[in-house]
């Protein structure tokens, strides 16, 4: 859209892709990140995954491959997949150059435009790591220095080398390819914060502030952007901060990790970010990307993808009921007047997941047809509505 | 405390009991409601329901039975529970007169009496579902009606006998026996909206204020007291009704149930639960009432009581950050040292739920000894610390 407020993003090399809206006034979108890492490199591993997200309904996956051939592996999801995918380019450098060479600003655009040509739909993209940026890191001192993996392998080539961040200093480059090949940017937050005490610190900030400058250019030059945001923030301090991002990135889509509004939800981060998600979604995020139980422990299998995209989208659809989004209410006044009216199968077609919330069911419900077997015969709509 | 923003639960009678904290300043405590039901009788259940609440650390338990012999059952939970036991004595009743009889009124004192008598530490009371509040429910129709059992069986007898609810019109004698034996009264909201759509509507705010009446006899008579919640609220609604009962009730501790801030969870209603309560501990909720995986679907069992509980722990942990309750924002500060430091043993102690966190990590973590399988050798922390 010509205000920057909503993207529409769909790389034309992706032929089997279907386009993906995120922005003001629509549904609030769910990423699920999938990809190898050095220790768990299986492509087939990988694209269960992906059939997980098409059947979990996740709206986007990004492909994370850090392990195995990755070219061979983004190639044969996005051939699958009728998701948007994203990447984060950065990665397929950090691979490439770990036998040693340091010519990290030498090789990132070849890898940008190899990645666009092969249909990528979205890409993360650190621009906002600047030196001026990093010298914040040092003004306030972090608990968490950065956990960002694009974030921290930028800022230690760039005390090495003593270079600017190439993402930044050759943005125009990066925005040219982005443009030929129709391929939205997320501004990536290499400094968003790793802990809640680290929220809105003078790194997290000034990185926002540079990337609304950058969002401007982006759309200066025609280029579809988004916005990524943190990370672990406490509860009370998620609103505001969804706020200013709207404000300082004059309104460009939001993309939120999260938020974790706790550090210590390890094995149960699925639900601590499904807590941030939904308040920040109410409070305008677009586009929420899942995190799974496994987070700060491993990576994600099969089963956590699930977790973590159904976690999302419950977060997801409570802030569209906050928004307004024509259709969510409906659906949770659907549910309750079939529950009123004891009607199983169409809570179970309505609720978030059908065939979790059938089995779920079948296994507690004896042979009761009417009510359910928490409450029996003294079921209070059973006994509500005699009345 | 004699301002009544703490209630300190204790019925002397629980000989092995521990006492229970719960207001301004606290830590935000959490119950879980066990107990049998008409299809699922059996006490052995239970009491391994009981045990997991104690392992998975929940701070109180009330025993909703309906099924089977249900005085044998309380005097067991209470005989095996160091945690706070609450019970509905409504429910007793309900059992009790099941058989035909209307004569509520006669017996409920006497059941509130025979379960105070057992060492019950805290009773829900529906006192506010008078005819005057249930006058409100036809001013504006609702959806989902009662959705409350306790309420809906008051609501039925009151329009079936046309008398006024007793433990309104004889509050005074219910309070006697409470005080008698030092039992906290937990104001019941019979009304409660059980869809997001009625949250706020003239039934629930007319027996708010009434509970808030109500509040204030009980103090001056010496009874401790605090207020039961909702319910199904939405997102944006969530910290206005926080405020709305301290105000109306005086500052009495809150006690809710959810809130889940959409009808569509079914399945996963422990986590919806956990976004609406972690917001409205973070408002000033004093007490969260657990939702497990099951509910809108059947009686939990054990695995869906532990889900509940350590789902709810995270909503009152993230309330608990945001009201600077001293020890909260320290346990996180402390994890996320550990997360730097890669100290994995450190971080695992420190989780929500140590054993979850061990599992998950060993089943992910190969031969890896510092780093995870997400990140490898790609560690943000590992690389910014290298520089």
């Amino acid at each position: 859209m010509r205000s920057g407020s909503i993207v529409i993003s769909k790389n034309p090399l992706h032929k089997n892709g279907k386009p993906l809206a995120i922005g003001r006034g629509l549904r609030t979108k769910v990423n699920a990140n999938i990809g190898t890492s050095q220790d768990f490199a299986g492509l087939d591993e990988e694209l269960r995954k992906l059939e997980v997200c098409i059947e979990a309904k996740a709206d986007a996956v990004m492909d994370l491959s850090t392990g195995g051939d990755i070219d061979k592996i983004r190639r044969a999801i996005i051939k699958n997949s009728p998701l948007n995918v994203g990447t984060v380019p950065i990665y397929q450098a950090m691979i490439d150059i770990k036998t040693g060479t340091d010519e990290f600003d030498k090789i990132i655009f070849d890898i940008i435009e190899k990645q666009a040509a092969d249909g990528v739909d979205f890409m993360t993209l650190h621009c906002g790591v600047t030196k001026k940026v990093a010298a914040s890191l040092k003004r306030k001192k972090r608990l968490m220095g950065i956990v960002s993996r694009g974030g921290s392998f930028l800022y230690s080539w760039m005390m090495k080398t003593g270079k600017e961040n190439p993402l930044f200093e050759q943005y125009d480059r990066a925005l040219d390819i982005l443009k030929k090949y129709n391929v939205a940017i997320s501004l990536g937050d290499g400094l968003r914060p790793g802990s809640i005490i680290d929220a809105g610190d003078p790194a997290q900030i000034e990185e926002l502030k540079t990337l609304g400058r950058l969002s401007k250019r982006a759309r200066e030059k025609g280029v579809q952007v988004f916005i990524e945001g943190p990370g672990h923030v406490p509860i009370d301090k998620i609103v505001d901060q969804m706020k200013l991002e709207k404000k300082l990135c004059d309104n460009a889509p939001f993309y939120v990790l999260g938020p974790l509004p706790t550090d210590i939800g390890a094995g149960y981060d699925h639900l601590t970010s499904a807590i941030g998600g939904a308040l920040a979604a109410s409070a305008g995020a677009d586009f929420l990307c899942y995190v799974t139980p496994s987070e700060h422990l491993g990576l994600p299998n099969v089963d956590d993808v699930r977790e973590g995209i159904i976690a999302s989208r419950i977060a997801a659809h409570i802030g569209d009921i906050a928004k307004g989004v024509p259709g969510a209410l409906e659906r949770d006044v659907e549910m309750s007047k079939a529950r009123m009216a004891l009607n199983w199968s169409k809570q179970i077609s309505l609720s978030i997941d059908p065939k979790k919330a059938a089995e779920l069911h079948r296994s507690r419900s004896k042979t009761r047809k009417d009510t359910c077997t928490m409450c029996g015969d003294f079921c209070a709509m059973k006994v509500f509505k005699r009345v």
